[in-house]
């Protein structure tokens, strides 16, 4: 955490913290009380769990008035909103600065380095999912790192790790590759937290997620393409026509 | 296309269809405009395209005036609006009622299968942006079979179909291993439709997906786990934490 925080330069989900774009702390007091209460609500989630997340107790750990509380966050959703923006951005800032990490990737065997992507973005998403699960369920893609990394540096990152390792690759187009282990995984692990979120915590479910990548960038498939099933129902749509 | 539509129970994403809400058309002849509207919007689409899509257009294709289709629809993106989710309903029928197709899709040799599935999704999109690209990649969320269909029929569907493979699966899970497929397969699309909807397009993209999911499910990796890598970079957040 950082001693004070730009409140402007905070992500904004809609919808949320409306009082703080109405009350803007342009003095460090304001800063200062802010701070205190994501960092009060912050170790109140961590140490007590959700259950126990009122207003009343984070104003009472930060050291400040409810009142006070009130005039930047209109209730305690707004406050777990703001520690997930600030989460957000801490995490962000991150991971655009620690060019050892990508290094780090670069160097790695193949299937090290799969396994450190699917596991960094599980991980990020079984810590944030700590916090407040209820809340991050309903909202994780407002504080999904991918898409507001700067100019995909994700999808540049995984294609130059594939490079790396071009010799031991059974795949045809890098830049496709790249994408769907840096994206898809992404949509892949978005879709799970809406549908089968106790997924997200199972080591088995990662495991599956390492063999469907690592299996798709270096094996060979036993199988070959074989007749088309000639079956197709009558009054189909086009696209199950244009399947079939 | 039916005779006459229900429109009560067409599905409503947010914020469409408000005039509809409104103006219920109890009677045959409102249900009668309303469903021409649609007709003549979907042929002005298919027909025309996008561009020529205007409410003048489609009132004097439907044989109404041009008040008269105001009285359903604020604007030309509200029917098409209403003609996706017409669209959506009718597929979502179709699928929930062809069990030829499911039963035919069980007695497929599995790459065959993963084939069908995984074009299926993709002809679907495909058919869905061609009516009018802009409008879908925007609302494409809304319009999403496998969300409706009821009891997750698409995973237990493509779980069965596993099982009647099991012989050549090299995996442990049916049940992820059928979520992936079913749901996660639909995450990676949802998200390719977001940030690279060109891939959607490109026939080369579905062969990566087949292969994607074709090996994972019957291929043998060379590849065994390595020794971890030890760089960890300072102050690297929790989650970077647990993957390094």
């Amino acid at each position: 955490m950082k001693d004070s925080i730009s409140i402007h330069a905070a992500p904004k989900p809609s919808g949320s913290n409306k009082k703080l774009e109405r009350c803007t702390p342009k003095q460090e007091r304001s800063r200062a009380i802010v701070n205190a209460i994501k960092q009060a609500g912050l170790l109140i989630l961590k140490e007590d769990g959700p259950s126990k997340l009122t207003t009343t107790r984070i104003s009472d750990r930060a050291g400040v008035s409810v009142g006070s509380l009130y005039r930047y966050f209109s209730s305690k959703e707004e406050v777990v909103a703001a520690i997930y923006e600030e989460q957000t951005k801490d995490d962000l800032a991150f991971v655009e600065r620690v060019t050892p990490w990508f290094d780090a990737l670069k160097k790695m065997p193949l299937e090290v380095g799969i396994r450190k992507i699917i596991e960094c973005s599980i991980e990020r998403h079984r810590s944030m999912m700590s916090l407040h699960g209820e809340v991050y369920l309903k909202s994780h893609r407002d504080y999904s790192l991918g898409s507001q990394l700067s100019s995909s540096l994700l999808t540049t990152t995984i294609r130059d790790f594939l490079e790396c390792n071009r010799d031991s690759l059974l795949i045809n187009d890098l830049d496709k590759t790249a994408f769907l282990i840096a994206r898809g995984l992404s949509g892949m692990l978005r879709m799970t937290l809406d549908e089968e979120p106790g997924y997200i915590k199972d080591d088995s479910f990662v495991e599956e997620l390492v063999l469907l990548f690592t299996r798709y960038l270096c094996a060979e498939t036993g199988y070959k393409h074989s007749i088309e099933a000639e079956m197709k129902p009558k009054g189909c749509p086009d696209w199950i026509d244009a399947a079939i």
